[in-house]
C-alpha cells in the first residue's frame, strides 16, 4: 500500500542553527516540501536583517533538497515600514507571551501593549502565530490564555491568528467557536499525555512545552484531527536537543519527532481508518489557511516496517528504535 | 530560638537496606524518635521471619542511636494464626493496591478479594496503612481511589485506616468526613507542585509518587496541617535513591527529605506563625492515633543557619545546597 501527499507541510518547526541545524534541517526538508521556522534562536530572529541571514543558513543548510523554508519573525512592536520591508520575506509573526498572566492587570496591559502592532498586522495581512500559554499552573497555562486569544480574536476580527500546538479541549473548543482563528497541533500531543512524561519513571524524552496533557484533551485533539477540522493543521513543533541537555537534572523541553512525523501520521490515520484525511491535515488546510502557492513535491509513504534510529548525530528521536508500520520517500 | 519536640515520629519511612540503610537510617535516627519503616523492599517484607531479620538489620544500623523501628508488613491474605503472631512486632499492614481501579470492574473484585484479612485486621485492631492510588491519569490516582477508602471504611467501621501521604484536596475532604480515618502527608507536598516537578526544566529530584499536584491541592493541605488537623500525621516518606537512578532517562521515585524534615517544618510552621502546632503534627496526634507509648526522646529545634549538603553518599537529599532557619540536634 502506498500514498502520495502533495507538498507536505510542517507548519511548526524549530530548526536550531549551526551543527544542530546541518543535523536536522535536512531530515524535515526530506519529507516535506516546506515548514514555518521559528525564530526563538538564542537571539531571537527579531530584524529583518537578521530574518535574511538566517534564511541563507537554512537554506545553505538544505541546498539539495527541494524545501521552502517559511520564515516568522519574533514578535516586537515594530513600526510599518519595517513590516512592509519584511512582509516578502515572512510567513508572519511569532508571539511568546512572557510576562503574561491572564488573571493579573500586568498581563492584559502586556497584551494592550502589543495593540498597535497587531492593529498594524491586521491592517497589512500579516498572520499573528501565538505561543499561548499564561505563566500559571503548568497544567493550566494554555487554559488560562484561551481569554487572550478570545480578547485578541475580538478586537481583531481581519487579523489571522493562529494558536500554535494546542494541547486542550479547551483550546477545540474555542477554536470551533472562531471561523477567522486557525491552530496548529503537533504529532507527540495526538500521541502521549501526562502519564507518559510521568505516570511511571520520568521520561525526559518526551518533555515537552506545552506539556502533555489529560487523555481527554489528546482524545479531544484526535477527534478534532481525524474528522478534518477546517482550521486545525500540522505543525510538528519538532525540537532538538543534544543529549547532554536530556540526560540531566533540569532537562530542556521538547521533542525531536520531524524524521518520524509523516510516517507516523500515516500509521495514526490508518488505524482510523481516516487516510484520506492526511493530505488535508499535513498540507490543504495550511494552504488554504495562508493562501500558500503549490510547491510542487510529491512525498511517497509506504507502507513498509522502518526502525527508526536510536540517535541522529546527538539527538534522540521521537520513537527512537521503535519500528513503524510506514515510510516517506520522495 | 530555640523548640523543644518531644518524641518526633516520622510516620512513614524508606530506609531501604544494605549500604543504602546504612546511609540514610541514621540520618533519621538522629532526628526523629521512632518511625514506621516501609516494607517495600526489593523482596517485599511479608512474613515475620523475614521483618524480624529486616528490624535486625535496620536496629544494627542504628545502634547508637534512641530510635525504635515501628516495622509494617507488606500486605497479603494472611491468616488469622500470622496475624497473631505478627501483632507484637508491627504496627500495622501496608497495602500497596497494584492492579486496583476503582472504576472497573476487576478493580471492586480486587479490593473484596482482601475482605477477609480486613476483617481479621480490624477483629485484631491492626491498622491497615494504604498506599492510595488508581492505576489512572497520574494527576486523578489519588482523587479516584478516594471511592475504595469510603468503602473500605464503610464496610469495616472498627478498622484503623491511614491514608498514606495524602496529596489532594479530596483526600483532605474525605477525611475531614471520616472521624475513624488517618492520614499521613509528606514534607514535599506542602512546599512543591507539578509545577516545579515539570513546569520549567524536569526535575528529577522532584519527581515522587505520588506526583505533586496543583496549588490548590498544596494549599488545602496546608491549611489542614497547620490549623492542626485531628487526624493528620507528618510522614515523610523520604525515598533516598542513588544518583546514578535519578540522572538518567526513566528516572525513579522519590524524595530523600529524612535530614531536612524537622528544620523545615520548623521554618514552615513559623513562617506560618503555628510553631504550637508542629509538636502534634510531628507525634502528639500519630501517638494519639495509633496508641504508641512514651519513647523519651527530645530533640532540640535551634533557630540556627544550616547549609544542607549536596549529597549523603551518593544520595541527594530535598534542599541540596540550600540554607534553612534551623538545625536540629539532640
Amino acid at each position: 500500500m502506498e500514498l502520495l501527499l502533495t507538498d507536505p507541510l510542517d507548519m511548526h518547526l524549530h530548526l536550531r542553527e549551526g551543527e544542530m541545524l546541518r543535523t536536522v534541517a535536512p531530515l524535515s526538508a526530506k519529507d516535506f516540501a516546506a515548514g514555518v521556522i521559528m525564530p526563538n534562536l538564542q537571539q531571537p530572529v527579531d530584524s529583518l536583517v537578521r530574518l535574511l541571514a538566517y534564511r541563507d543558513e537554512v537554506g545553505k543548510a538544505l541546498s539539495q533538497y527541494l524545501f521552502t523554508p517559511l520564515m516568522t519573525l519574533f514578535f516586537k512592536n515594530y513600526s510599518e515600514k519595517e513590516l512592509l520591508e519584511a512582509r516578502p520575506h515572512i510567513l508572519g509573526i511569532k508571539l511568546y507571551p512572557a510576562g503574561i498572566t491572564t488573571q493579573s492587570e500586568s498581563g492584559v496591559r502586556d497584551i494592550r501593549g502589543a495593540y498597535k502592532t497587531f492593529e498594524l498586522l491586521e491592517e497589512l495581512r500579516i498572520p499573528l502565530l501565538v505561543h499561548g500559554e499564561s505563566n500559571g499552573f503548568v497544567m493550566d497555562r494554555e487554559r488560562e490564555f484561551i481569554s487572550v486569544y478570545q480578547q485578541v480574536a475580538r478586537d481583531f476580527p481581519q487579523l489571522h491568528l493562529i494558536m500554535e500546538h494546542i494541547t486542550t479541549a479547551d483550546a477545540v473548543r474555542f477554536l470551533d467557536s472562531s471561523d477567522k482563528v486557525s491552530a496548529t497541533v503537533t504529532l507527540h500531543h495526538l500521541l502521549i499525555t501526562l502519564d507518559d512524561v510521568a505516570g511511571n519513571m520520568l521520561e525526559p524524552d518526551l518533555f515537552c512545552k506545552p506539556i502533555a496533557k489529560t487523555p481527554h484533551d489528546r482524545e479531544t485533539l484526535r477527534q478534532a484531527v481525524f474528522s478534518g477540522h477546517p482550521r486545525l493543521m500540522f505543525g510538528s513543533d519538532s525540537a532538538p536537543h543534544p543529549r547532554h541537555k536530556k540526560e540531566c537534572c533540569g532537562c530542556a523541553a521538547g521533542i525531536f519527532s520531524a524524521p518520524v512525523a509523516l510516517p507516523l501520521l500515516a500509521q495514526m490515520f490508518e488505524e482510523q481508518g481516516c487516510l484520506d484525511k492526511l493530505q488535508g491535515f499535513v498540507s490543504d488546510i495550511a494552504k488554504q489557511r495562508y493562501g500558500l502557492p503549490e510547491f510542487g513535491k510529491t512525498v511517497r509513504l509506504s507502507k513498509e516496517n522502518w526502525k527508526v534510529p536510536e540517535l541522529y548525530d546527538t539527538v534522540r528521536p521521537f520513537y527512537a528504535g521503535q519500528t513503524l508500520q510506514w515510510t516517506a520517500t520522495i
